[in-house]
């Protein structure tokens, strides 16, 4: 949740909670004084079941909701998301979501794979996920587009993650999927922007290379910054190497943050990420 | 403030605070959910004076303490901490923690140094800060205890801090400061314990060496641990290269865990620290 | 190479490869000087056939070996090394073992995967790759290690990494295995050797938790370390969050270690590691 | 050393040092194999005088210099840099460069600090070093540029730090020391050039903050990157948090880069640093 900050907030909504048979299990808030502004995650444990969640949400919407003109966002534990992989020919970083999420790591189900190369089909047969292959050329793009959108909608897909697909997606995805579209950069950004960041990490002679997730926006590799994180290189490594130790960053930086996703714990604000971990 | 988890209590606290015209600017709770036991930090900003301080502590302890077994500790903002820094020959640590609070980073006085050794005199001088020379030979140890806390008495001292003091501190010193000993150990605990242990680390082969900064308690080496940190070593290294690297690793741990405990953000339990950072 | 350290040595290997029409494009050395050891990777280009090569060595044992006393082995780049995976039950650190060679940058050949389990079947089959389960029990351990060599035997292995094979492995196996059986355990060594090292780690309350690869020897988690690495924890985390935090440490930690192995950047001595990277 | 790349180099240097009674402690190479350059540092042990010295080196240049077009700087270990130190009112990094001097662990001298504030002159007096204060306004910059330039000539300073000078300095300083001014930049470059990089860390919402020690060369803060660290920061911390843990970093890091200029193991070429260490 988040609001406009006020006196008594926290008082007010952890009495709500627990005057409506809540156990609060976790609770973390944070007041960006700044911009005068509040956030707060509580995880609660209760006997909901269907109906009385959705009573829960109503009443807390008209006592608390209203009142402090919160924007709350509810979820109960056992509904995951459905996450669509889109790829293009690096490996990398699929295997690592796919493993993991087979291994009950990553709280999502991932209902398809997508790709504009043919590459990476054998990996979606190995663990049994559809492919789908969509080319995406000069004059195919808004038919590209649609046919991404078919199966997002019969999907039901809530996010995408972009597994180093090496496209830049259409404004209108953005639209149709805020705050929901994960990428991964291989640069520490905000350097290096763009195409071909190792290059021109060496060219610059830096010792520390890295790795960004970010959430998709119009504007190229600027969207909120999600997780980030870091490896030295020194002047023995050339291009290739860099490309290698980025790689391994990718996949970890990556999935840090599709599990922060997938687990609810980060809100957006102000092309910021607040992360409740 | 901690005391046994129970439902209510967030609740019960904050709006004690509201009620009484404070404002939470800080909250950050952890409950040990194997030992059901709740441990909360909370910052609060209001118009206190001597008075009104006392008699909100006593409110608080009335109202919410007696109800909920509450052991709380109430600290004012403008009051800071005397510490006590104990060296022997080693001057990497003392310098940092000098210029740290000579620079204002460190939220506490300094009232004096004390050493089993004359070499770090210079260094007090430098600082204008009273230098205490207490030597500790095999038959004068009482001596020089009753010495030491008279010092600790006469300053008013509430926290001790071991800048590498190569001297084992006595049990009565330790039961005079429970939770107020900060010491620095040169080894990733609990790898390492004791005597030279970035020459254990050497003959072991290890490819990261690291430093420890601890609560001391009657055990060697085995009290509460605030902070560690490590750092890289290779086949390269000989004995001498993990020591200067240890000490830059030391001073850092040290002044990292002695700024949280002037800052009063940890809370010692089940002989584990709880900080709120 | 090694040997021990003599004046010259450098200077009459590279002028014998140069003579020899050898181009040196990598040369690293180090010189253990407590113990008078001299040790040093080259890495050749010249237009070596079997033939040629086989000359070559003999030629630089004759010259330069024996007046030096030096150790020498010889490797052309393209003869990777057979390496069998041994697990138990847990998938993380098989999955990256095998995406990873799969994807190219693990320079060997699996023959096959071996547990005592068959929970990790489905991913063998998942990566075409030959899966043997020879459970261990208290009356079966013989019968179970005279398969193993047998399978060792016939697939030629060269190497066997124990990626969390939950079973201590025989003396007989370490003794025609030496410095070739590569090992995972999951604590910062020495610190917590044996079993439920998390547990412990979270017990002593440390701030950071890591992970070890090493060479197995006969006593239990002291052989030879290649590769440590670490990652931060806090109150906030439960044994629980110590173990996931800990497999993702896992299967990067054992990775580099398979990686530098395989690349033959690795001498042991003296029961610790020369790493040239 | 550096020079073009050729086969036989490494054979002809060690051999010469070799003959003429060098016994070489530490030798590293790399080739930058797309400029076709080659590097090495070599460390000697032998018995030089003063004459000694400079007949091996004219010899050394005579026989293996000219052939193989090298550039070669030669150093005797007793032979200690004189640094002069430039600060305007932070002492973070002027603490930590002095004191660690003091303690024997820079190899340099430090003849002098000098800057444009009078603030840290308290701290040049506990270190009893000179202080020179030349502030520098609009309309003087000529004359206390042609102080500085007098002070650095009767110093006989060989480098200079700039340990947070808050000042640009001139192109004609710069091209008086080419490789010898060293910078420590408050953020990872080259993201955050120039002025307030905090600030616009804290804008953009990274997760990690750098700290970059540089030469300085005409174009502001794209000089040769020595050192670059990293910590983390997260949506609780405001501006002025960045700047404390920054500051932090920024003495570790322009520490870190002044040893290694000062212990003579850094090269500058093509804009980038080549370090053996």
């Amino acid at each position: 949740m988040h609001c406009p900050d006020r006196k008594g907030i926290i008082a007010d909504v952890t009495q709500f909670i627990h005057t409506n048979n809540g156990n609060i299990i976790y609770i973390d808030q944070y007041v960006d004084r700044a911009h005068k502004s509040f956030f707060m995650r509580v995880v609660v444990e209760s006997e909901f079941n269907k109906t009385s969640f959705e009573d829960f949400k109503d009443s807390f919407n008209l006592y608390i909701g209203t009142s402090y003109s919160l924007k709350c966002s509810f979820y109960l534990a056992e509904e995951i998301a459905n996450v669509a992989v889109f790829v293009s020919k690096y490996d990398h970083c699929l295997y690592d979501i796919l493993s993991q999420q087979r291994s009950g790591k990553l709280a999502c189900n991932i209902p398809f794979i997508l790709s504009n190369h043919n590459d990476l089909n054998l990996i979606a047969k190995q663990f049994d996920i559809p492919f789908y292959h969509i080319p995406i050329e000069k004059d195919n793009k808004a038919e590209a587009e649609e046919k991404q959108f078919e199966l997002l909608k019969n999907y039901k897909i809530d996010s995408i993650v972009l597994a180093r697909y090496m496209q830049i997606v259409s404004n209108s995805l953005i639209d149709a999927y805020p705050n929901e579209i994960i990428n991964i950069h291989h640069s520490f950004l905000p350097a290096f922007p763009g195409a071909k960041p190792y290059h021109s990490a060496f060219d610059r002679g830096v010792k520390i290379i890295g790795a960004t997730s970010h959430y998709v926006t119009e504007k190229l590799d600027s969207g909120p910054i999600i997780e980030q994180d870091i490896v030295r290189v020194s002047h023995k490594h050339e291009v290739n190497d860099y490309i290698l130790k980025g790689q391994d960053l990718e996949r970890i930086v990556l999935l840090r943050a599709l599990k922060q996703h997938c687990d609810r714990k980060i809100m957006v604000y102000n092309n910021k990420t607040v992360i409740f971990n």
